[in-house]
């Protein structure tokens, strides 16, 4: 299988592979990286993006920065790694799923302190790799439980990117998309560009495309009337925040396409790893919501498409509540309607 | 009042300025003409656009036009101005409005035929102030009996561009905030962009900004979030044609408008001249949806912003059924609910 489908972040044992999605969609083009410098640029540079494609690269770029580490000592081992996990960090620092894999590098490195460093040196990688397998494992888990949901044949219809490109493997929302594929089941998607910034038209429609799936592009304020004309048989999408009721934050235009969904008697799924759920988050009401550039309405292709100095209202994200929500779906299966209850019990254990 | 408001078509006695709509928002340039071929050309290039500017402008193309004409008997001269009328026709053989302006002049110069040449040159620039005049009342009526369902201080939403520069002055949506401007009252607007053409960011908010009216631009993905937090008490938009059963066909994604409006309980009104009434049209099931170029959505803006050779399903327009609509506004009065019965009555008299 490994060949038959496009992953974003890819080490062969000597170089890094990361897919450019700056580039994309005009371009395919994968930076061939031998060195910790040019990963920290490919984060800075947003050229690899994605929670889980962040942190996978991340976990690969401290093997190749420990290269060439002096091998005699731990503790002087120790220093050398510590340096170039420091000098990582400093290159997205907003990205938790950054931090949270170059900590566990650093706990696996302390936890094999007493054995000799060559043999550190391939822990770490295997280390990388285990990182990069257990989100492949999540994606495909929560493709798995959501695929239950669809039949062959359906058509469905997803907002922004929450696709292969940003994780191991699969996605979220679109994993269930992929899995069809694989098993030879027939399932179409349109995509919704997804303004302001086009994550729909650049990347899900991109990737979807690559894998040989069929996908119809249309605007954001087409998907009424998809619906409408009985086009697509459920939505799916993936998501920022998961709150204790269910209350989901997600891509800027998802709440009004859960209320299509609902006008319509469409389904509407979120997928959600659990990494993606806050416990300690109330409600949606307690998520804040950051407001955007103006430029990315007014001037977001490259010219200008409004007035000078018009006011602009540029919220990146939008609350979905509940009881718009038909069901969640994580890697450990699929919660219906009593989230409160659901969401907490997957904690429990 | 004269130059308190931009109008997009305007003839002085001499010359007729028409505001070039191709220029906006970046460049304010009104194209001064004194010659037929210039109006030929302003309409065909879409520089002046909206059914009713296109009359307007065809109707002083037409008294340009003849300025110049022999002026010893009427024969010659209904043989020199039908010549200019069947040039001009071919200008934008797919506006309605056109033919229709051409052929009420047609219709006043047979029936001036018994007045001397030079007099019935003067009626013909009466006709077109008239047909100037005419297009300003309706938009006026139906922005006086718009306002009677707003209140000061409100904010309302609109989707593309029914507004004063398609029109002789007002619009038809934009006409309520006109007048309230012009009473004392503060509305404000929030613009959805209009995706894929901007109708909504080029030209609304552009329009208003000049008239000084507080609009804010979005997306068209945010104007659920906009009603969620409860910031517009009302959406207002044009329509291209209303069934016999208070269907409406409009700009793409005023179906979804209406969805979003119903579901936050907000009024949701159009704005339809008599002229856009259609009851040989039953239903909006009977109303051809064009659909446009891909383009339009994969490189919109002078730059490809989607994969090349993506499928792409762009419908120009939707239908948003009768009964998501709180109240249809005509300039002979406000239509709520029983639309069968209410427009057929319209036209009874």
């Amino acid at each position: 299988m490994e060949e038959t489908y496009l992953q974003s972040v890819k080490y062969d044992g000597e170089k890094l592979y990361i897919l450019d999605q700056t580039k994309l969609p005009q371009v395919t083009e994968f930076l061939e990286i031998d060195n910790i410098e040019d990963v920290w640029d490919a984060i800075k540079q947003l050229k690899v993006r994605g929670a889980p494609a962040i942190g996978i690269a991340a976990a690969y770029g401290l093997v190749l920065g420990i290269k060439d580490s002096p091998e005699n000592d731990f503790d002087s081992f120790y220093k050398f790694f510590k340096e170039k996990e420091d000098y990582l960090a400093t290159s997205r620092p907003t990205a938790v799923n950054l931090f949270w894999a170059l900590k566990r590098m650093n706990r696996r490195t302390k936890a094999e302190s007493s054995k000799p460093v060559k043999e550190i040196k391939r822990l770490l990688e295997e280390e990388a790799h285990l990182i990069r397998q257990e989100d492949e494992n999540v994606c495909s888990s929560i493709g798995q439980n959501a695929l239950s949901l669809f039949e062959d044949g359906m058509t469905v219809l997803t907002h922004c990117n929450a696709g292969g490109i940003a994780t191991a493997r699969y996605g979220t929302a679109l994993a269930p998309i992929y899995l069809a594929k694989e098993r030879g089941m027939d399932i179409k998607v349109y995509a919704d560009e997804t303004r302001p910034l086009l994550q729909g038209a650049r990347l899900t429609a991109w990737e979807l495309m690559q894998a040989g799936i069929d996908v119809t592009l249309i605007t954001d304020s087409m998907a009424a009337m998809v619906m409408q004309q009985g086009k697509v048989q459920a939505v799916i999408v993936g998501c920022d925040r998961v709150a204790a009721n269910g209350d989901v934050a997600n891509k800027i235009g998802t709440y009004g396409v859960a209320l299509l969904a609902k006008a319509h008697n469409i389904p509407f799924y979120v997928a959600a790893p659990l990494s993606t759920i806050d416990l300690e988050t109330k409600t949606g009401d307690e998520i804040p919501i950051e407001e955007r550039a103006a430029e990315e309405i007014t001037a977001g292709f490259g010219k200008s498409t409004a007035p000078e100095g018009v006011k602009v209202f540029n919220p990146a994200f939008d609350v979905t509540p509940h009881h718009l929500i038909t069901a969640i779906i994580t890697e450990k299966g699929i919660m219906r309607g009593n989230y409160s209850e659901e969401l907490a019990r997957l904690f429990e254990k």
